[in-house]
Formats: C-alpha cells, sequence, structure tokens
C-alpha cells in the first residue's frame, strides 16, 4: 500500500526529469461538459504519455546493483516507450519483450529510443512470460507497467502537480488501464476530493474487480485497447479505488471516438482515445456531477496517428 | 500607435471570451533549442489561433450604432475564422469575403461558424475589394486582419498573459504575417524584454519593409503562407517594431517543416507551419541567443491537417 508521502518521494525524486504539463481551462460549450473543465494535459509529457512518472520512480528507487544488468520491461505501448526512455536517459540498458502483434512502428521507436527489443510469442502473456524468464537470468530490473508501488507512486505526481497548478476542483476525471494512474492519483487525493475512474465499456477491468470485491481477468477490446486494455487490475490498484471512494463509470467507444474528435476540433488537442476516455465520462452524460461541481480531467496520452481527425 | 494602456484596456474589455492559453517549459534536448523554451501554446485558442484576442477587442470597442449592420472582413483564413466566431458569440451578423482560389473546406468552416461567405474575385485584393464595397454599402463595421488599432493591441494580450504565467524570460520569438500579433507585443513588452520577428523567407513583410524604413509590397509564398502571407506590412507594425528594437529574422521553409514535426514527434503539439515559424529560428539557428538568454515562443496557431505528419 502506497501512501501521500511515497507520492511525494516519488516527485522529489524524479524532480525534472518530467516535464510540469500545462493545463488549461476549457469553457463548457467547447467541448460539451456540464461546466467548465481543468484539462491536465499530460499528453505533453516525455514519450506522450503519463507513464515516465512511475518508470523513472520505480528505476531511480533501486539501488546500484539492482540496475547494474540494466532494466527490462514487456509492454509494446506506452509503459515500453517511458521505460525505454527513462533508461536512456539514465544511462541503463533497457530490454523491451513485446508480442508478435506488436507493429513495426511501435517496435521501431522502441528501438530509436535505443531499446533491446525481442519480438516473441502470440500473445502479451507470452511476452511478459519471456521478459521474466530473462529477468531471472540476466538480473536486470523488472519495471512493470502499473504494478508496482514505485511505479503507482510515480504516476500519482500528476494529481500533486494539478493541485499546484490549479487548486480549484472537487472531483478528477482519470482513465483506468491496469490502475497504476488511479492508484497514485486516489492515493494522493484521498479524503480531499472525487476520483471518478473511467474505463471503456470493452476494458471494464476495475469496474469488474470493484464489483467481485477482487482482481478478475477480463476480456478486454476496442478503440482504446491499446493503452486502457489491461486484462487484470493490480491488488493495489483495487484497494487504493476501495479507501478512496472511487467511483467508477464506464463509456462506450463512441463517446470516446466524440471527445476525442472534440479535443482536435474544438481545442487543437490530439488525444490517443485512451487519453479521451476520462473526458469521454462527461461528454456522453456517463458521468453527471453536481451543479456548481468544479471537474479536472487528465488527458493522459496522445500516442495516436492524427491522420484519422 | 498603441500603448500598454491599450493592451491593458484590452485584456479587460476581451476578458473571458478568450482561453488563458496554457504554456510549458521544454527542456532544450526535445525540440533543439539553444537552452529551455517556454512555449505559450496559443493554438489552443478559439478557432486555433491567436486571432480572436484582436477580433473581440475590435469589435468589442465600437459602439452599438456601429455593428448594427453586422462585421464585415475579408480573410479565408484565421482572420476570417476568428472574425465569425466573435461575431456569433456577440449575436452579430458576419459577412466574410474569400476568393474563389480558398478551399471549400475553409469556406464551410466558416459558414459552420454562422458567417455569410461571398466568394469573388481571383485574388485576395478582389475579395477584399469586393468586401469594402459592401460595407460602404450596409454599414457594416471593419475587422481587418491585422491593420486597426483595436486588433493590434488584442493581440497584445497574448504577451500580457504570457508574463503573468511565467515572468522567467529574456526575449519572446513571434512569427510575423502583417504585423498585428508583433504590434501588440512589442508594444507591451518594449524596453522590458527583446522582441525577435520571424518570418519566412518567402514571406519576408517585415523584414522588407525594416530594410526600406517604410512598407513595401512583398511576393509571398511558400508553406506558411495561408497564415503569414499578407504581402505588406501595416505602417504601425513597421513603426512598432522600429520603437521596440525589433530583431527580424528569416527562416527557409525546410526549419518550419522540421520544427513542425519536432513539436509533434516531442511533445504531441501539432501547430500549422506559421505556428511553429518562430520556434523554427530556434531550430535552426537562425536566431543564435546568448549564454543565458532566457526564452518564451509563442506557437501561434493550429489550423492544420494533421495527417501529413
Amino acid at each position: 500500500m502506497i501512501t501521500r508521502a511515497d507520492v511525494e518521494e516519488a516527485a522529489e525524486r524524479v524532480g525534472p526529469r518530467v516535464r510540469r504539463t500545462p493545463v488549461v481551462e476549457v469553457e463548457p460549450e467547447a467541448l460539451g461538459t456540464p461546466g467548465p473543465v481543468l484539462l491536465k494535459l499530460e499528453l505533453l509529457q516525455h514519450t506522450g504519455s503519463f507513464k515516465p512518472r512511475g518508470m523513472f520512480n520505480r528505476i531511480l528507487s533501486a539501488g546500484t546493483e539492482a540496475k547494474a544488468a540494466g532494466v527490462i520491461a514487456a509492454s509494446g505501448g506506452n509503459a515500453g516507450l517511458a521505460v525505454a526512455y527513462a533508461a536512456a536517459q539514465l544511462g541503463l540498458r533497457a530490454e523491451i519483450f513485446v508480442p508478435e502483434s506488436s507493429s513495426p512502428v511501435k517496435v521501431q521507436r522502441l528501438r530509436a529510443l535505443g531499446a533491446e527489443v525481442t519480438v516473441t510469442g502470440a500473445f502479451y502473456a507470452d511476452a511478459y512470460a519471456a521478459s521474466q524468464r530473462r529477468a531471472a537470468a540476466s538480473g536486470a530490473l523488472v519495471v512493470h507497467a502499473y504494478d508496482q508501488p514505485e511505479v503507482a507512486a510515480g504516476q500519482g505526481t500528476v494529481a500533486r502537480e494539478l493541485e499546484g497548478q490549479a487548486a480549484g476542483f472537487d472531483t478528477v476525471l482519470v482513465a483506468v488501464g491496469g490502475g497504476g494512474l488511479l492508484e497514485g492519483i486516489a492515493t494522493w487525493v484521498q479524503g480531499s476530493r472525487r476520483v471518478v475512474a473511467v474505463e471503456p465499456e470493452r476494458c471494464p477491468t476495475l469496474a469488474r474487480a470493484l464489483a467481485a470485491g477482487e482482481p478478475v481477468d477480463v476480456e478486454v477490446g476496442g478503440l482504446a485497447a491499446d493503452s486502457l486494455g489491461a486484462r487484470r487490475s493490480s491488488a493495489s490498484a483495487l484497494a487504493a479505488a476501495g479507501r478512496a471512494g472511487v467511483v467508477p463509470v464506464l463509456v462506450p467507444d463512441e463517446a470516446i471516438a466524440a471527445a476525442r474528435r472534440r479535443l482536435w476540433e474544438q481545442l487543437r488537442v490530439v488525444a490517443e482515445p485512451g487519453g479521451a476516455c476520462a473526458l469521454a465520462a462527461l461528454v456522453s452524460g456517463a458521468y453527471r456531477p453536481s451543479p456548481g461541481e468544479r471537474l479536472a480531467v487528465v488527458i493522459c496520452g496522445g500516442n495516436t496517428d492524427p491522420s484519422d481527425l
């Protein structure tokens, strides 16, 4: 279980290695929200998503010996890019395992960041298992995409930073995949603000876990599965969600697509589907705030092909 | 001649009708700048450019009678969009004249904002002349794209707002078309900070005017001509540039394209070529700051097709 102190320490540890991403207040008419919203433009972070916050914190928390053999991760998505970037900045070797279904573009981007990429296995689980075997042999530091306390604490710095930029909000809406970002944010704001956890209807990983009272395996798919399609929540994210009284909300893919389009048309912001997911809860009415409830939304990623806008 | 007081009044007059656009500090490695830069993300403004600031100020400065017949402008670009938007917000009729060479997409966007669009004449000058005749007949309030004191004063609020967000810069780089934004910014910061006026080599309108000591007609073309391709600087922008000791810089189209690409790849910001022009002066080395010189750059527009990134 992580605490606010862990998030505070993560912020100090990571320091200027991550960008202080900007916040913009947008009037209700522009995006079709029930009131004005504060958007935390975390897609402007290094590698196009919030992930480096947690990855830097994980790697910087480890001792010199623990990472002498470099770092290792399994991910063809935002987590992999962030691990590759963080390792390169810290002068460490990075090995990233991705399944054969990964797009050559993503593999190429990982290599451009200096990572050694191993393409193996038909599914993510196969690539993950191979990375675990490799880590056991090499002694490299394993960096999980979301299920490590240092990772979640690092992601929580999004909320800490947002509070320093704009204190006036009652509720923060955040998209959920495996739960690292949610765990960090819920831990930071617990007791002071409401957290709304937004998932695509086709990736209801946290919603199902909350309903079951424990992490369960979930079928995932749809528009935002590339970034939010974790099949199982971390137990710690689920526990943090329970402690903070997180409000789970599901949105259909059409709402995600509409929110993404409005971000471009009204604000010239190019979010990936997962990055537009939290906003979709407001645009679609899936989350209905109380009158006067002041809203902040994390736009958490922009690793997308803008040509379909 | 406008003064700081005019910019101050414009800010009060326009108020929350324009967005307070965000600022992000970016480390030198990301964009290839000589030091860290503050980017003023003015492309997140209504209609995708800084233009509404000046257009609102022009229209709100006029008396009720002066705009009883609505507003009128000649522009198929950012100025036209901003006039159409401002008029719609204020419940006024807007007529926009555009030449036959205007893309149907732009005409459609103007109509979507509620403007009455007249497509006439082979060149911009023809559309402009037709708009002048129409204004004389209808009595509509003429809103110029840049050459009116209220317009320039409104654009100067970009600099005023930027100072309120991040005081720590010595120099601000800004792209120049007809000179409205430059005039407003130079007027606001005159004597306290350096202003670098960046133009494409193929649209050297201000640079030629500064060399000649008076506004001269210039051939314009190239990548950013749609937003920066004014053929003649306003006399007031030229005078303001002289008073403020503005440093003129020219950049090749290749540098603009490279800066635009880096904004996307490193920051997930989609600028139009004109919006990347000021940054291009740093990326290309066309402007070389002194050691320790702290830099701010206005990213002034994002009305572009992102599919070519």
